[in-house]
């Protein structure tokens, strides 16, 4: 990377800032989206330099491996192992390394000397964001985060800035593509969950290691990312109720086909008007949909968010959510508004958290909910099952009963499959209900409990 | 609107601004969505000075009819039929009186007065953004324009600050509701444009005088800013090639049907590279989309742009483009944003017009057409026409023949009507071609040239 040949002549009319006005900058991490950054550093230097108004010097890249070739966008000399060092040298630091450490304690090393802070790591700002805000608000610095949360697509600055004069009620978002290439491979195909994983990774969209993913964990991150923006509070990783899809079974999503419905993993950040006042739910978890929302047709790896405000209406927001290039995208929009900043002074938006809105616990929202049940197939066996629900205060919308194939075998019992949906109903009423057909001897297994949302 | 008594009590742990802090409003025209904003500033009085870090004080509302009751969110008190003593007083200026003049005037007046500027005036940016522009960065102010570009969907400040770091190719953007709710309603029905327009004045979708709209106007005053931000130079309303809806027919409706398409009215802002270098496009026009293209399910009145950018892939927005209280919504986003500018220092985004890039004309455009032609319907006729289309450089992708009911009486032509498909060929191609058919006695009419994008 060639720091002081220009790429192309610019002209006369709008000459680019000296180079002496150069901003430092430090990257710390150089897998697939630091080189993403690197390389978008590099060929679009006028360009950027342009935009903010100073050129990017990038003065160094931390990494653990100084051995590596990492191609020409990362330049060997410019590699260190000391990160402690380099952040303390920066007027910018791009975090591109995540994790909870050292990534926090650099970020927290970098504005304490000064720099403004560009990262993407969602699970850092999930479990500590308050204390990354708290810096940045002593130091006077920036912290800017668009691409922690659904990639490429514009969501960070929408929600904190476009809507920040009006009232959000509910997000309700597919932002891993992990887990949305492997329901919708299970849609499409109708194979199973573990044959669904084994192909995503086998083409690059599921890790080897894929448990933040399927688990629901990344985008628990991302769920208590938006809430604390959406709700002007403080909604950590551990606020966010998490289930992740390795339960989904290929009849799950038979199911919900048959219902004209789809299943996602979705991230939901909900304000929950209740006579005493409001409070507010932050949630992840495999859901039916109805096939025409508009979240149903996201397909393979793509991500999607829908907003609903009390202003705006509903917006909706699609694009690509992981991949080097799309998150170095959004880094980058970041980065030139952190160097704007630094160019013309001021500052960028801080944390809000004045509301403090409480969170509601799992227990008190009400869904809509799809049981699946094995049952022995005799007389009353579904007027028990529906007594249950409707004792519990939980009406049926529909129900659909199935007989399997007897194994063959004297003293054998028939069984039979049913697949029931309900309307509205408390989620304590729910449990309540589940612990009595685990109590019922006649119910074999409860297969799946699932919500349904969208209506 | 009661300026003294706060909504709620606001927790001890946050404490409201003081009153002492109120930045001074004014609002210029008080229609629908001044109304809006109006009440959005009165019922989120606590939220919204929470966010900002100091209270929205309005100071006055400018009108033109100081007599006529506007409700409880537009107090009598403050009306003001003398809008240039008004913006002299204000902190921050809200435009949403619509038109050139004296809209302009009042602008530049309030920021050499120091006030910062939240507009929705489309037509203004794309007349004479330049001056705007100029003045805000003379006089150290903001000009902010979200409403101006899709309604409440984000739409600038992704542009022009999420993606600044990237290099947009191409923006497909259906951004007038009005156009959108009649070809989809020619499109669910069958009806004429006549109809359809009738149909939409009476539900409220089309003004009485729907000539900004259907004439593709306030699109192109769209594209001219979007194409102003996406390229980073200065595009005008007269750069943009406009043309409307008026003349797409139930037959054009009809024939992109069995084509697999609909007709939706496109704004688009391409980067074109050519050998010689780069040159931009801004254009305005009904074409032929794939059904399966995520803007053609875009239904009613609703607004969605379609981004591609080098790194960020494919991006889409949709939402409500229209309509007071969405409006309201993303001028309050503004008002935000330029408020916390005034309370913490700084500026926010100036006109980034760098890069100069050229205006490549229609004619030299490559676009795949849609034709249909009425002829006479005897031997060689195809022949012919394909034989003009061909010595044009342009080949046809597929071609539909039709007899026509033949009218009774002795000595009536037998008539045709042909509808032809085209590969992507040079518009000054097609228009040669056209002046031929024209010129031609057997082409008794043409009756429809439209694009084909989004393949």
């Amino acid at each position: 990377m060639s720091q002081t040949s220009p790429g192309h002549p610019s002209s006369p009319e709008s000459p680019a800032p000296a180079e002496s006005s150069a901003l430092r900058v430090a990257v710390l991490g150089a897998g697939t989206v630091g080189t993403e950054v690197l390389r978008l550093i590099a060929q679009q230097r006028q360009d950027l330099a342009h935009r903010i108004g100073a050129h990017l010097e990038v003065v160094g890249i931390a990494v653990r491996d100084l051995t590596r070739d990492r191609g020409e966008h990362v330049p060997a000399e410019l590699l260190t192992e000391d990160a402690s060092v380099l952040v303390r040298e920066a007027d910018l630091v791009i975090e591109v390394m995540g994790g909870i450490e050292p990534a926090r304690t650099l970020l927290l090393e970098a504005m304490a000397h000064g720099a403004s802070v560009v990262t993407a790591n969602k699970a850092l700002l999930a479990q500590d964001g308050a204390s990354l805000y708290e810096a940045a608000d002593i130091h006077g610095v920036d912290l800017y985060f668009e691409a922690a949360v659904a990639g490429a697509i514009p969501l960070v600055r929408p929600v904190r800035e476009s809507l920040a004069g009006d009232r959000i009620q509910r997000v309700l978002g597919i932002v891993n593509g992990t887990t949305n290439y492997i329901l919708d491979a299970m849609t499409r195909t109708g194979v199973s969950f573990d044959e669904a994983l084994a192909d995503a990774q086998e083409l690059g969209y599921a890790e080897a290691e894929p448990t933040a993913d399927i688990q629901g964990h990344d985008a628990a991150a991302k769920a208590s990312i938006l809430a604390s923006l959406a709700f002007h509070s403080r909604v950590r990783l551990s606020d966010v109720h998490c289930e992740g899809i390795t339960e989904v079974s290929a009849q799950d999503i038979a199911a919900a086909g048959r219902m004209g419905r789809t299943i996602k993993l979705l991230s939901i950040v909900e304000r929950v008007e209740e006579e005493t006042g409001e409070r507010i739910s932050a949630r992840v978890y495999p859901a039916l949909l109805p096939e025409e929302h508009p979240l149903s047709s996201v397909s393979e790896a793509y991500n999607a968010v829908f907003i609903e405000a009390d202003a705006a209406g509903s917006l909706m927001f699609y694009g690509q959510g992981a991949g080097g290039a799309p998150t170095a995208s959004a880094i980058l929009g970041d980065v030139v508004s952190a160097a704007r900043q630094r160019v013309r002074g001021g500052v960028g938006p801080r944390e809000s958290h004045y509301a403090e809105l409480e969170q509601i616990p799992l227990e008190d929202l009400r869904n809509a909910f799809y049981v699946s049940l094995t049952v022995q197939d005799r007389p009353g066996v579904l007027a028990e099952i529906a007594g249950t629900l409707s004792g519990n205060g939980i009406s049926i919308s529909t129900i659909h009963q199935e007989l399997l194939e007897t194994p063959e075998g004297e003293g054998q019992q028939a069984l039979a499959h049913i697949g029931i949906s309900t309307h509205r109903a408390l989620e304590s009423a729910m449990t309540a209900s589940l612990d009595v057909f685990s109590a019922n001897s006649t119910v074999l297994n409860i297969d799946s409990v699932l919500r349904i949302e969208g209506d």
